[in-house]
């Protein structure tokens, strides 16, 4: 086995850092960034932008030119064996003279998972896995989710009081969170493969559900340019069929697609508009999860009431709860955080993990994952 | 003005921390701490320990004994100058030939206010103030308080899930919170002055209400010996006259104030028992603050239900909410965190600052203050 070096360690970071470039706008690819190194001097450096653009790799090498010949690649994934819409990373860099691969993570897509790794064997060149492989794994936890499982990564948004409540008993919320919680929720839909809501919030709220790039926090206008945006698909649960396309959705032209388990017409609607027809089930949201994740969604983000925010924690359909907390006290007349009417005993609870807390203005933004293992204590 | 060294604050620190060996037992006293210097070593420390022993500065004097003289003193509190119980400090001080006095903040109690500083002033002792001041304040909020306002320091305490459930529907709610979190809550009850809660309270859990050495944290253990153990005052709110001495608020003898607005007899109950009588009004929680300052009450330490605690944030008494927030969701239909009946705009909803948060076991404790200007955002 392989140990890695206190500089191995830098250029993996700089390789995280440029993979993250490219966290707003890959979908349904993964963000990868790479480091080439010879000589202890970097000689090039790449990130995936968008697919059917060039891998991480690929531009590192054109960098690179041929300076490349006896470099070490530093990878944050396994490089790709198979041709895509490009051709293989791993033979770019064999022909590229590169003498050694250190990459993050393997890649779990099937049609590479190792087989990258493989190639660089057979060509005698020297590779290693694992170096910041938890930070590699975060960045594209959507991705490989998609990949390990055929369904999206799921985030379920919360913004609350300090006593749980998300709006007042009338139903007024504007504003329960500030400007810079706000402007993080944008940021996050910007990440996002997609954004599920419900028809009851389109009715209720009749929101745009999109990008809005002029309220993206300053530091990621300064790295995402307006023209570069990328609208994540919304996709609505509509049992009902009461969208209508006269709905604020429809002022902005980025896929749309209605969910229900009943034949519908889209007469009326824009042509971006879709209808997905489930199949009456009961695990009708683990359903539309395979569905989602068929049609390439690697990160979910949803943000609606608490009825459907129930209904996928009793589901257990949630990765990750992400939760706005402002230091306010509403009172217990005010509107609850979810609905999970089966719930009786304590013990029956849903337990979740803290995985980060950041101070957001006035506000917290918490992140939570399901807990996996029992407590310590 | 004069300006601090980095060594000056090497040195309060460690009398700020001789300080804080006293916050489980001065009360209704401050917790002082005093390191006494002489040519860059250390001749002498101490700390108040409690009430009606010696002070801080007499303790460092005694360790230093001749040594004292030519030392610079760095005092948590400015020097008393008064004989309250025990004769004035700035006055050994000045008798044991201290040339130097550093004190982190002016005291506020009237007795003393400035005139501990006067006396080494008027002859011609060196003295500065200031210096890790805000640490200081924080060691005695409660005492200084009650110096300032005739009231003591109100500390609201709520458990909570995630979702900002205090019980499920059925009322259980053993455990929300984990075994840190519960033990954090010994040492704080084991800091504070007294506890308030109320009959309702009573009535549902009857609870001790007192401080469990063997579940303090086992550090707050290492430093706090089961003997020395005090026990904070119990104080009840009980309009209906309901508690009775049965209670196992009664199976530990330190005393119990019940509060209500009418006569009551105490026959039956133990002598450790009081009535407090406050006159008939709407103000009656300020009034029964007021009352708990003029018996010296510097730090109270609540644990009640949504309705005590709602109304105690309508009537803006508390200066410190303490939340422990588990991470389970336990839904809409368990018990809430505190009722605000008179609530209806999200616009007039208190807001709070956040003071910090830390990870305690698979929970965390958050400290608010009540905001006391506008957001910046």
């Amino acid at each position: 086995m392989m140990t890695f070096t206190a500089q191995d360690v830098v250029y993996m970071q700089m390789a995280l850092e440029l993979a993250e470039k490219g966290q707003f706008t890959t979908t349904p690819n993964p963000s990868v960034g790479c480091v080439l190194v010879k000589d202890g001097k970097i000689v090039g450096r790449g990130f995936h932008f968008k697919a059917g653009e060039p891998h991480a790799e690929v531009m590192a090498l054109r960098e690179a030119g041929e300076a490349a010949r006896g470099a070490t690649a530093y990878v944050t994934l396994e490089p790709c064996s198979h041709f895509g819409r490009t051709p293989p990373c791993a033979k770019g860099l064999i022909e590229a003279g590169v003498v050694k691969v250190i990459s993050a993570m393997c890649d779990p897509n099937p049609q590479v998972a190792g087989s990258g790794l493989k190639m660089l064997a057979d060509m005698g060149i020297e590779s290693a896995v694992g170096l910041l492989e938890e930070k590699a794994e975060w960045l594209n936890r959507g991705f490989l989710k998609r990949m390990r499982t055929g369904k999206p990564y799921v985030q379920l948004k919360m913004a609350m009081s300090l006593d749980g409540r998300t709006a007042m008993a009338s139903g007024e919320s504007k504003w329960i969170t500030g400007a810079l919680a706000r402007a993080d929720v944008q940021a996050e839909r910007a990440k996002a493969s997609a954004i599920l809501s419900t028809s009851a919030t389109v009715l209720a709220d009749d929101p745009l559900l999109n990008v809005r790039w002029q309220q993206l926090p300053e530091k990621v206008k300064a790295e995402y340019a307006l023209e570069n945006v990328r609208q994540p698909v919304r996709v609505i649960l509509d049992s009902q069929h009461s969208v209508q396309p006269t709905h604020r959705l429809f002022q902005c032209s980025s896929p749309v697609w209605l969910v229900s388990q009943m034949p519908r017409s889209l007469i009326g609607f824009p042509s971006y508009c879709e209808h997905i027809q489930l199949a009456p089930s009961r695990a009708y949201l683990s359903d539309l999860m395979t569905e989602l994740g068929q049609r390439q969604i690697n990160t979910l983000w949803i943000e609606a009431g608490a009825t459907l925010a129930g209904a996928l924690i009793e589901a257990k359909l949630v990765d990750e709860l992400i939760i706005y907390i402002a230091p306010k006290l509403l009172g217990d007349e005010a509107r609850g955080l979810c609905k999970l009417p089966h719930l009786t005993r304590l013990a029956d609870a849903s337990v979740w993990q803290l995985h980060s807390i950041e101070k957001m203005g006035e506000d917290m933004k918490a992140i939570y994952h399901p807990r996996m293992t029992e407590p310590t204590c």
